[in-house]
């Protein structure tokens, strides 16, 4: 028997009380897993006298994640406080300086300050594993990182916010407004204290960054990521999308393109019969195509206790059983700044909007989608009432710039009643 | 840079020459993934000189594979050759013996020798790694072994044969019987020399054997396996399936219950709703079930060049990186041999048969499983021709043992015309 792998945990949150639960009740099947006895030696968070329900009188109590992370009786330090500045960032550091591997389910820290740290964990010859922080208890970073290895990726995609998943399936099966739903998914606790994380596509955003890193060996850079979130969309454009076939989804898309890295976070139109089309309430997927594998989907649980502190684990053993690589699948000096691409991947694009109702509006709007050379696939005119005529179009393949000038001459037309809604048809 | 790992492959029919095209393809791509080169050394097939669209030149050529794995410029042996017995064994044992890493497809020699072969690898401080053995292209050896590790895991199901599923959902799609659709696949080349290692579930069941062992930690013990083949699926039960909301699936599932690991590999009826139900075409699914993560699906391409090759460099990576672990998943000798389930966990079950079209038939035949202490949730009768007269029934959640003996019963009352197709149906 090799000596324990000691953990410190700093955080004691949810996904902090799963670890506990997990070190606590599966002792002998760690060991036997991997060799070693797996242990916790301290915790820290905020407030000491707090009943989380679990036991936590055998290890030592630090106020400050710092102080826990430059223990000497400290292994491996767990990082559960979140949060891409303060105390996360600092213990973190603080960790990573005294030569200690890193587990931590923050992508919001990594997707700011990912290189730097990378290089700061090789530097001290530490590893900083991250499972938790991508798509929750599904094993992304390890399919991606380890089992995709022999491939050149093509194209990363993710459904990773559940709670944005769980807004646009529930409006569409309870024909539900937006507003409706996002104040129900706020009194189920649902959703972040700042919700423009969630809906915003902020949160899916710093995973896809994560991802995109690992999958073109590139530094994060999640200021790269455009990102729309799922605020405008309504019950409408669910429906519609159905009529068509299509489902309404936050998709995070990653692609290496000739022109440089093209990422976006924003609702997208997907097949109803594609894996990703099926994807209903709070679960995620993740998608990840090869040139070799082809296509490999991953379906789990995005969130919650056992889910992602299964992740935290995860990364945990690998330590305990001596698994050690960079932090993005390189060396953090051999990580390229990306290009980010000048122009988008061209794709089908589905429009609403909502049009005067005046003799030659909708030729208007024909002749500035014309005139940015994007041509028109199908077209339908809805019922009307008090002078105004919702319009939807679904375009040809298009850039997403063309699209994007073509609704500024529309602006200038006179006949829209309000902003366009325009969803990225993307093909899965 | 350090030193390259040197590989020796065995077997250059398609997976072989999809790892050769990765590694001349991707050499730079694989040294800054792994910090090391990763090149071939020597090759071995059975004919020399027939052209594989593929550069061989630069390698050595060894006529038997025994000695390519014994080569001293040899760090890692490929063996693509297949077969539980003969070259591949000889060849693997040789490896093993010689201190050599060994990286396989090679389902049929693991669930027959996986332990033994272990347990030589172990002594001689060697690692066997199998991701190419089970669903192909998807990483679910390493989602299970690696990416779980925190778990105790419940269940393990898979759709692992993509012949039988082609099969099984072409005949939906078409409504095409199930001999039609055979001989479909037979001109394809879809099948086995042998089909029965196809559609008598025997090569499914070889992959299932092989995730039980690294799920529960015991040993592979592939004659533990109830094996069922789809021969007897007829068109009209994918059609009454598919009437009540089912699709017929070859599910292989193993589970621990309070009487032992249950592990079987038979025709199922699966909501057509749920992913396993969705999944179309020859593309394989693994769903991994956890006490902490729920349950994580995996899907992907189960066969065929690429998906192959890249499950194989995926292991050749995890080697050329420095990862090292037991061949299933803890030390060979601390894994213990399963009891098997004396019982199954028990199920609702599919029931079709044609009875005699005389008076009482059906009273004979309710009775029969009234006698099991099985109750019947559902009953139809179809319209009948020429005397006899086809019966549908849904029975409550019964042992699988006890069905047998009510079909056993049923036999002794001369009512049916043939013998009951009986297939479980599965929570999926």
């Amino acid at each position: 028997m090799t000596s324990p792998l000691r953990l410190g945990i700093a955080g004691i949150g949810t996904v902090g009380v799963g670890v506990i639960r997990i070190v606590q009740r599966h002792a002998d099947m760690l060991t036997a897993r991997s060799g070693r006895p797996v242990t916790i030696s301290a915790v820290s968070a905020r407030a000491r006298n707090k009943d989380r329900g679990v036991r936590l009188g055998d290890y030592a109590w630090e106020d400050d994640p710092v102080t826990l992370a430059g223990r000497d009786d400290v292994d491996v330090f767990v990082e559960l406080v979140g949060g891409d500045t303060g105390p996360a960032k600092d213990a973190v550091e603080a960790a990573l300086k005294a030569g200690k591997d890193v587990v931590t389910a923050n992508k919001a820290l990594l997707a700011h300050h990912g290189q730097a740290l990378a290089e700061l964990a090789e530097a001290n010859g530490a590893v900083i594993r991250f499972e938790a922080a991508v798509a929750g208890g599904i094993p992304c970073i390890k399919a991606l990182g380890e089992g995709l290895s022999g491939n050149e990726i093509t194209r990363v995609m993710g459904v990773m916010n559940g709670t944005c998943n769980y807004i646009l399936t529930r409006m569409e099966s309870a024909g539900l407004a937006y507003d409706t739903v996002f104040q129900e998914a706020s009194d189920l606790g649902y959703l972040e204290a700042d919700p423009t994380l969630d809906v915003g596509g902020i949160d899916a955003g710093h995973k896809l960054a994560l991802l995109a890193s690992l999958a073109f060996g590139c530094q994060v850079d999640f200021d790269g990521v455009a990102l729309e979130g799922i605020e405008r969309i309504a019950i409408d454009d669910i429906n519609h999308a159905a009529d068509m076939g299509f489902r309404v989804k936050l998709l995070g898309v990653a692609q290496m393109t000739g022109r440089g890295l093209e990422a976006r976070m924003s609702p997208c139109l997907v097949p109803a019969s594609s894996p990703l089309g099926q994807l209903e309430g709070a679960t995620n997927m993740v998608v990840l195509e090869g040139d070799s594998v082809g296509q490999v989907v991953l379906r789990g649980a995005g969130a919650g206790e056992g889910p992602t502190a299964s992740a935290v684990m995860g990364d945990v053993m690998d330590i305990a059983r001596g698994i050690r690589l960079p932090t993005f699948g390189r060396p953090a000096a051999s990580l390229a700044k990306p290009k980010r691409a000048d122009a988008n991947v061209p794709a089908p694009f589905y429009l609403r909007m909502v049009l005067t109702d005046k003799p030659g509006a909708l030729a208007k709007i024909a002749s500035c989608l014309g005139e940015a050379g994007i041509s028109i696939d199908r077209m339908r005119q809805y019922d009307h009432a008090a002078g105004s005529a919702p319009v939807l179009i679904v375009t040809h393949k298009a850039m997403r710039q063309s699209l994007d000038s073509a609704i500024a001459a529309m602006s200038g037309t006179g006949v829209l009643e309000s902003d366009p809604v325009a969803l990225r048809i993307e093909d899965v």
